[in-house]
Formats: C-alpha cells, sequence, structure tokens
C-alpha cells in the first residue's frame, strides 16, 4: 500500500486530534461561567463530594491511551515519541467509532514500577486506560498492578485482540457447523496477545485442546526456558506434552491462530491440518501466510490483520465499544464477564455469517452500540 | 454572582471539552491512513529522526495543563477531582484564545520529586507545560527541577500573573506620568504570585524600593521564620530594613499590589499611601479592597482580579499567548527576556492607557496574538 498521502496528511494538520470546546467564549459571562469566579463552585461541589466528578467534568467520557513504546505494532521498541502517531491513531477511532474522548499519553520511561505509578497518578482526569504497545512480559505485570484503582485498565493487544478472536472463532465454527469444544487450536506467538488468546479460549470457550507456540517451537514441559507466564500455560494447554515444531504442532488441528511473525506458515504445512481448516494470520502487516496460500493448503476459512483481504480480525472491532460500554457503565474494573459477552456481541452482530465474512465492517458504528450495551446490560 | 447557570452547564456537557479527530474516518482507506498500516510509516519515520515528532503529531500544538490540586483558586488544598473543572477551564480558553491544544493532567500525588518524575515522563506528547495551582513553596522547587526537560514549563500563578501586573502597572504609570524606577511599590501576599511578581518587577523593571509582606507582616531582616524563598527576597526588597504590619509598610507608598487574601485593606490605610497611589488588589473572589474604597482612599487607578469591574488583572490575558509563542517558535525553556516582552507587548496592545483601562478586555483575540509575536520576533 501506498502511504506517501498518509505522511502527507500527519504533516497538514500535524497530528490526528485537537482539542474542542463545550462552551462558548464570547462574553464575560461565557467566561465567569466557564472560569473564575463560577468554576470555584463546581470545584467546591466536588471537593465536599468526590463522586460529583463525574458530572462535572471530563472523567465521564474520557480515557487515556497509554503507551512507553516498547512494543508499537510491527516496528518493535521505538520509544514514546515514535509510538504518538499509533496512539493518536487509537484516540480518533475512539472518538469516531464510540463518542469516547481519548488522548495519547506516551511515558518516556520502560520501567514497570514507573508506569505503575504514573498510571495511578494520572487517573483522576480519566475513566479509563488503555494500555497499548507495551512489551511482554511486563504488559501483564503492568496491567495486573493497574487492576484496583478505582477505573479500569485494560491492555488492548491482549484482551481487545482475544476478543475479536472469539469472535471470528465462534462466527467461523457456525459457518461450518463444527462444535466449538471439540476442535484443536494451535496457537501461534506468545506475547501480549498469544498469552490472552488462550486463556480466553481456554477459560470462556472451554477449549480442551489447545497446543502454544512461540519462535522456538511448542511451549511443553520439557522447555527449561519459559518464563512464568509461558509456563503457566502448561495447565491448561498441550495436555499431551506434544514436543517441537510449530509445524509438528499443526499436523491434525483444526484452527491455526497466528499472533507472531510474517510468512511462517505455508501452504504445505496447512495440508497436514484437518480438512476445512480455520486459518488465522494476524501478524502485521505482513501475516504468517497469505490467505490465497491458506485456501490452497484446503482452509475453509481464513482471516488476517489487512484490510486488502476478507475477515479483518483488528481490535478496533473491540476497543471502542468497550470503554463505551465500561464509561457508561461506571464500571470500576474489566471481568473476564464482560469480555466474553463482548465477543458473543460481536460475533451476533453478523447475523448471517459467512466463509468470507465473519465479522462486522471495523467502520459500522453499530458495532461499538452493541458491545457497550453487552456490558451495561450486565450490571 | 449566580454560578447555579455554571454548574448546570457543566453536568450538562460533562466538562467543558472533548477531543475532535482532524481525520476523517470513512472509509477502509481512511482507516489505513489514520491507522494500520500507514501509521506505522509515519512511526518509522519519527523513529528513525525524532526531530520529525513535531511535524507528524499533536506535541507541535499541544499543552498540559498540570495540577496537583493543592492551590487551587481561593479554595486550598481541594485535591486532583475537584481541581479537574479549573484545568479544564485552562484547557479551554487555551483553545478558544489561541489555538493551543491543552489537555488537564490532574495528578494523584502532591510529592514534590514524584511530580517531577511524572511530568518529565509524560513529556513526550506535549510541546510546553503549564503547571496550575500547585502551593507554594514545592511550586518554585518543582518548576526548577523541570526548566532543562526538553519542552518549556511555566508555573503560571507566579509567571503570567507577574507578567499580567507588570503590564497593568507600566500603562498606569503612563497614565500618571511617572518614573517606573522611583516608585515605592509593597506587594503584600509572598506565595506563588507575589514571589514571582516581586522578581519581575526588581530586575526587570529595575524598581528599588520594594517592601514585601506576608501575612505575619513585613519580610524583613528582623523575621527568623522566613523560608529560603523569603529569605532570598532580602537581597532586593526592604533596603531600609522596615519592620512590622502591613499598615505600616505602605505609609508614603505609591504602589500597592495585593496578592493574598480578601478584605485585609481599608480606605484609612489607602489615605496614608501617597498622592494618586495604584491599588491592585487581586485577592479572588473577594479582593483585599473593593475598588470604590480604594478610591475613596486617594487611589488614582485601582485593578482587582474581578471582571464586574474596570481594570481586570488576569492571568487569561497572559498565558494563551505565551504558549502560542513557545509553540510556534519551537522553544524549549521560558527565559526572563521572554517574559518581559510579553508583558511590554500586553501593555503596548492598549494604544491609549487610561485610568479605567489599562489592560486589554481578555475576549480580545488579538491579545494572544501579538504576546506570540513578542516571542517568536526575538528568536
Amino acid at each position: 500500500m501506498n502511504c506517501s498521502r498518509s505522511l502527507k496528511l500527519h504533516k497538514k494538520f500535524r497530528g490526528k486530534l485537537e482539542i474542542k470546546s463545550k462552551f462558548e467564549i464570547k462574553t464575560r459571562e461565557d467566561l465567569s461561567m466557564a472560569y473564575t469566579p463560577c468554576v470555584a463552585e463546581v470545584s467546591s461541589a466536588i471537593a465536599k463530594d468526590k463522586s460529583l466528578v463525574k458530572e462535572y467534568t471530563i472523567k465521564k467520557n474520557t480515557v487515556a491511551v497509554v503507551s512507553d513504546g516498547s512494543a508499537v505494532l510491527g516496528l518493535g521498541n521505538i520509544g514514546a515519541e515514535a509510538a504518538i502517531p499509533v496512539m493518536e491513531g487509537k484516540a480518533i477511532l475512539f472518538k469516531e467509532l464510540a463518542n469516547v474522548d481519548a488522548f495519547p499519553i506516551c511515558l518516556a520511561t520502560q520501567d514497570s514500577e514507573e508506569i505503575i505509578s504514573i498510571v495511578k497518578n494520572i487517573a483522576p482526569v480519566f475513566g479509563g486506560i488503555n494500555l497499548e504497545d507495551i512489551s511482554a512480559p511486563n504488559c501483564f505485570y503492568i496491567e495486573e498492578k493497574l487492576q484496583d484503582i478505582g477505573i479500569p485498565v485494560m491492555h488492548d493487544d491482549q484482551h481487545g485482540t482475544a476478543i475479536v478472536v472469539v469472535a471470528a472463532l465462534l462466527n467461523a465454527l457456525k459457518v461450518l457447523k463444527r462444535n466449538v469444544q471439540k476442535i484443536k487450536v494451535v496457537v501461534v506467538g506468545a506475547g501480549a496477545a498469544g498469552i490472552a488468546i488462550t486463556k480466553m479460549i481456554s477459560r470462556e470457550l472451554q477449549i480442551d485442546d489447545i497446543i502454544v507456540c512461540d519462535s522456538k517451537g511448542i511451549i511443553s514441559k520439557n522447555r527449561r526456558d519459559l518464563n512464568p507466564i509461558k509456563e503457566n500455560l502448561l495447565s491448561f494447554t498441550n495436555k499431551n506434552n506434544r514436543n517441537g515444531t510449530m509445524e509438528k504442532a499443526l499436523v491434525g488441528s483444526d484452527v491455526f491462530i497466528g499472533v507472531s511473525t510474517g510468512g511462517i506458515l505455508n501452504t504445505e504445512m496447512v495440508k497436514t491440518m484437518n480438512k476445512d481448516s480455520i486459518v488465522f494470520a494476524m501478524a502485521n502487516p505482513i501475516p504468517e501466510i497469505m490467505p490465497d496460500d491458506a485456501k490452497k493448503g484446503g482452509a475453509a476459512i481464513v482471516g488476517s490483520g489487512r484490510s486488502d483481504f476478507p475477515n479483518q480480525i483488528n481490535n478496533v472491532l473491540a476497543f471502542p465499544g468497550i470503554f463505551r460500554g465500561l464509561l457508561d457503565g461506571n464500571i470500576t474494573k474489566v471481568t473476564s464477564e464482560i469480555k466474553i459477552n463482548a465477543a458473543r456481541a460481536l460475533a451476533d452482530y453478523v447475523k448471517k455469517p459467512t466463509a468470507e465474512k465473519i465479522l462486522p465492517n471495523p467502520l459500522d458504528r453499530g458495532v461499538a452500540k452493541v458491545i457497550a450495551q453487552s456490558i451495561t446490560r450486565i450490571k
């Protein structure tokens, strides 16, 4: 894709978002209402009753998109400044797709304890925090430590991805008329997305037969080099203790979920999977396998992260509606129930899924609405 | 003033600002330009050359309004949540009066070292930092320590106030055809504003005869209870070592600059000042003396912080134009030269000052323009 127009637009506008005042500032009276002296009464009211902060301020509708620039898209650790365009992008999608006001916060530190402390200390203005592009395994620790600060904190690369993948999987199985609990799944990539997907399909869909692979191959009891997060996977994956390469894992499997690196899967490997396999190749921008090559290997349903093929599996289908629901529901913490409900609402939004359409169009403003409702409904 | 309409507006709009996307998000191509895959190229460009961050992102035009809620208006230490409406107010004035995008950041901590660290770490997205409503004496230390972080950091309660007071004083003296260096000034209030005003009139206007008072009276060598900031004043104020009350200080003075508490000055005290005195009573919302009472005491020119009297002396005349200039000029630090130039530009904007008009209308969009030009012109 030719991105020169994108660079030109970013330069022309100097970034993708701006602030807009909701109050008119035309007369001295306007000034008095928005600023001194009357703003003192608003502050005074909140000082007496802190719960009024959601009645009188932007906290009711505002989310911070927080990154340390350590794992940005396919670019890796590019740091805070270089991460800004991605965080701005998320912010405008929050606004355009779900009317959530979102502001990018890019941190100059990559120290987990500092990140945790900063997020806690900037929390007063925000109704929620979307952590983004923070590398594994730090991201797991950071998100965990921020679970009880009074506002919901969600790492989108983990849970947004998992929610969309689960929705895609549910509809793919519906199209193929397959029983979700009987399928054999191989998850390739054990970073933020891979870990979250594996946990969610195990816990919420009760999928029993899961093998997870990282860059060194199958994650099994025999591996000596597993960090605690990967170690933990062993309690609910690879129950037959398979060992070896990703290739070996794929033999006789039904579903390939790729959240790793481009080009690691080929047509021959797909042929060793079961008939009518499902292949989700989400590495960005170059997928693990190009959709056409997966189909040549016998895949019945193929998804990727790319917008130029059917079945684009992209977090943009989830995060706007999720935070819309969290803010509307005054929810203080993202629960498992919230996540699976969102995934089912997203899947059900496609009334009659087909092999070429297992997910909605990301620009369909109805998606965020139904996901938000799935969250506020259960309060 | 009846502020019930203000409360209603804050509730109706849930705060005073929102985010607005500069990019359209209507088609898949729009999505590709603003988000994946093309945003990766923008991030990649900045990763290779960090200076491009001001070409491609909001950093070029965005300022953080940072407070810990420890000294908000006349309300004191009300904390982060209660401070939000004031910081939102500043943000929308930045936007409306100078097209500066400003976002409120209210911190849950009041520890100076933590505040310094947080500001350094959130700096990547911002082109400047406006510190606000942080109590003295912490505010001096915090601002000082943030002077070399690559973007300008200014505590508006100190320098914005000083700039507007200096502009008001220059025009008042012009009206009265008085020589600035021969006047005797009494500054009442030795917090953020009082300290900054005193330093600026001494250094930039070479006013020699200054007495500063705090709540305990005249700051003199005989006092045993002075913090280091107040101690430092002695090297350039109260050269005749006067001692005692504010009342004593006022006898035979020309200018009263009040940045303290309501009601501490009365007509009788003003009568003891020299003929055609200047009284700036800026305590908010109740001034040190009501303007009419000051005039009864013989004051020739009276200013206050209130919008319902002539000569409103309010920081809103300074901060929008200052940051407009800092951002346009890619300036990394606020210097003394920048401050006095801004003050003179503000004063000169009133072509023919009179006793009832020593400052421009805060809603005059031309004010921010000339102040910004005074900054970019000297680069």
